[in-house]
């Protein structure tokens, strides 16, 4: 399959995919580095339920069902009416969402909630065919929002009616990046259901035509532009620098070399896989640019993106060796900051990993995300959204053309202001806010801002790195989640 | 297949099917009758349009599009931003629908407004598969209401994108009965798409759990009892006075020689089908007891019901004959007013018409609508609801089950408040208001009730014999549509 155009591109790199595809591939290690992280923590603890799904809710032909995974904790949940925060899971396995949220597990005494954690069918253990969910488009046909909205919709009513207690109980929907946009939407196409929305790094602008396409490989250059001098423009010249090298096959190696690459380059068009790669590690630190160690996507430094700029400090003359011997001390940073990786290994975008397809599905059908580079504004190479150079790929891969203007039809585009109680949080650093709302909407439709935030960082444990703008969200989204749920008990 | 307690009696009898059954019938004598009606006005025109529509919007895999049928008149329409008047189409042909709402053309040139009547699918030329549309539940698994209303947001993008000037028109949705539930879930499901919505004579709360289960008979038997002297208690015992006659021989000749059936009863169990025909003729009455001569389900007097009594005004010592000759003349006046039929079908009910069939899967799958009656506080023989036995018939007939709480769920049952600029029209004489929103509930989701009116009476041509209060319906609905309309103006 030939790689024409930033369509092609950014399906090979669309962040989330690197996500689900790390998530995938280390959700072990993730686990043990969570339970690392969070040693002066109480271990958290959840049951472990599964709820008869249907399969699909919008036809009634299929009738099966399947088991979708939810996680329960009701340790401090006031059983006569106390809220339920329900994290409305994301592309990925929910345990490692349940393990990500720190957020909730620090405010579910004071707020004397329940936390449930479900899982979004086709990721996870909740796969609606099983081991043949992702075998062919007629099993994948069941993988959209809406039925995942319409799972936690009915989960929740279920939740409600077998809980003594908890049919009085407001349930607030909280969600990280495409969990976030899941519970802004849950909040639009739900309100009987859930009485607010936390949607935190949520980028439901990030559709055709409601924002520029280059504003978030903007949004990267400028986190590295202002961590380190030359950064930014070390950064956009290795790209010239890669096509030098690579040119000759001592370059080749030379580079397979200097990267530790587990898989050398061969030949002079391995170099667009490579870049790609490299693209895509800039990305994901600029997404993880926590304050603190943390091991979220990897395990990485403080201020993760400082660190790699003090190997990015060139001025003008550096030579292309020199710039490149740079970026690989950059790339290891985030690929090896442990020490314990042998070598690294390029082609983890592309590997088919169960979340990898899966979302990969999603951004073929409905989440059409235009992304774009000129080299100027950002540090990549020049790229054009091409939709029909996308769509073409996602007929070749399923079999199966995505539907441009179908998530701004259903989910209102820029056209919102008649839905309530949604708190939209963005991080200043994070790429996905290009994409977020960023300022109020109405009273009841409010964005928080955290400049010096990554992805979600709201969402995550507390720490004594945070910066206060954090601290100030977190309060800020508990008092509207009181507010809301005094509005309830206040109703009818 | 037997018909087992209530269940079983109301798929036969739900008034919607036998309105969509006398629908598909009679819709040449409809657009007859209604151009003799309106012969005082000038003749409604308009294009008909078609849209290629896709057959899944929840789905990707099935990617092919029918032609959904739209009517449009821009006569009065002002270019430059003038409202959009949209009806969500129901469960028949769009141009009865078209002809039979009035009040539409009537306020056109006063809101300067485009007028747009979309067809719902499977309905009328909108059918997604042609021919084969009907033929199994495979061809019918994209009727739902979720569908429909997809089809009515996206063919309202592409009219605001298409029509010069359009694009800044605010769009009110308007409908009737079950296309007033599509209007108000539409302003619920696309408030991004129509700023507001006209739901008149719309029974959004007559599902499981809702009402109570017999509001609906109520309202037809008090309809009856106030329109002459022991109307309803004689409509009450005729059950047993047809019981009675019918379990004899002679009896059966007598009673079709006296009802001038088409097909004669043969047999005692035909007093089954013959009472539910009655039953419905009832029902169909109370729904369009209008206060003048009009032929919306059947060319009729003004104040029918009243006429009907005449018939049936005995005291106690009545005669099972004399009583049931009362019977026969009262069901004349439904469906011979004219005196052009030979004779009554009261196989009528039960005919395979499209439109019947239609309705008759979805009330099998998403529209689970309990009724019941207890012989007491109504005038009909006691039927439970009987969810099973109206799932079991459901599967025996399309081989799919209903699923009783998924409206609920998806609509919001009674928990809407977080909705906005919803009017719910209901009328007093109206079965189906006992299903309808009748107070207010917010300050933009407000309830209006014509006492003296029928079904959706608001939305039928003016009349000089129309209630003040149908008046004053009609007038507040355009007062509220000039609000929704400059709100819209005034949004960012």
């Amino acid at each position: 399959m030939k790689l024409s155009g930033r369509a092609a591109a950014t399906l090979l790199l669309t962040p989330w995919l690197t996500c689900l595809h790390v998530i995938a591939l280390k959700s072990q290690l993730f686990t043990r580095l969570g339970a690392v992280d969070h040693s002066k923590r109480n271990p958290i603890s959840y049951e472990t339920l599964y709820f008869n799904q249907k399969i699909d809710h919008f036809g009634f032909l299929e009738d099966g069902v399947f088991k979708q995974r939810y996680l329960v904790n009701d340790k401090h949940w006031h059983q006569k009416g106390g809220p339920i925060l329900f994290y409305t899971g994301n592309e990925g396995d929910i345990t490692w969402f349940c393990n990500n949220t720190g957020f909730m597990w620090e405010i579910a005494e004071e707020l004397g909630a329940m936390l449930v954690f479900a899982e979004h069918r086709y990721y996870g253990e909740s796969l609606p065919f099983g081991k043949e969910s992702y075998s062919d488009s007629k099993h994948l046909n069941y993988l959209t929002s809406e039925q995942a909205l319409a799972d936690f919709a009915v989960l929740i009513q279920e939740l409600k009616n077998s809980r003594a207690g908890a049919q009085l109980s407001p349930v607030i929907a909280v969600g990280g990046s495409y969990g976030g946009m899941l519970s802004a939407w849950m909040r639009m196409k739900y309100p009987n259901i859930v009485v607010g929305a936390l949607a935190a790094s949520a980028p439901i602008w990030q559709f055709p035509g409601m924002v520029p396409c280059g504003d978030f490989y903007k949004i990267v250059t400028q986190d590295f532009a202002s961590s380190g001098f030359n950064c930014d423009v070390n950064i956009r010249r290795s790209w010239k620098a890669i096509d030098n090298v690579s040119s000759t096959g001592r370059g080749l190696q030379w580079l397979s070399d200097e990267f530790s690459l587990c898989t050398p380059l061969k030949k002079r068009n391995d170099a667009v896989g490579f870049k790609a790669w490299l693209q895509e590690t800039w990305v994901n630190l600029a997404m993880v640019d926590y304050p603190y160690e943390a091991s979220f996507l990897q395990p990485l430094p403080r201020w993760p993106i400082q660190v790699v700029c003090k190997y990015l400090g060139f001025n003008a003359s550096v030579s292309d060796y020199q710039l490149l011997h740079g970026i690989s001390q950059a790339a290891k940073v985030y690929y090896n900051y442990t020490g314990s990786a042998s070598c690294l290994n390029t082609s983890q975008t592309a590997t088919g990993s169960l979340g990898f397809l899966g979302w990969y599905y999603q951004a073929c059908t409905e989440m059409v995300m235009p992304m774009c580079t000129d080299g100027v504004q950002d540090m990549f190479e020049p790229q054009e959204w091409n939709f029909q150079a996308f769509s073409d790929e996602c007929h070749t891969l399923f079999g199966i053309r995505p539907r441009a203007d179908w998530a701004r039809t259903v989910y209102g585009g820029k056209d919102i202001a008649a839905h309530s109680n949604i708190i939209f949080s963005n991080g200043g650093l994070d790429p996905w806010s290009g994409g977020g709302v960023t300022h109020n909407i109405t009273d009841s439709l409010v964005a928080i801002v955290i400049p010096d935030g990554a992805h979600h960082l709201d969402l995550r444990y507390n720490n004594d790195y945070d910066p206060p703008s954090v601290r100030a969200a977190r309060a800020l989204e508990v008092k509207y989640f009181k507010e809301w749920i005094l509005q309830a008990k206040k109703a009818p």
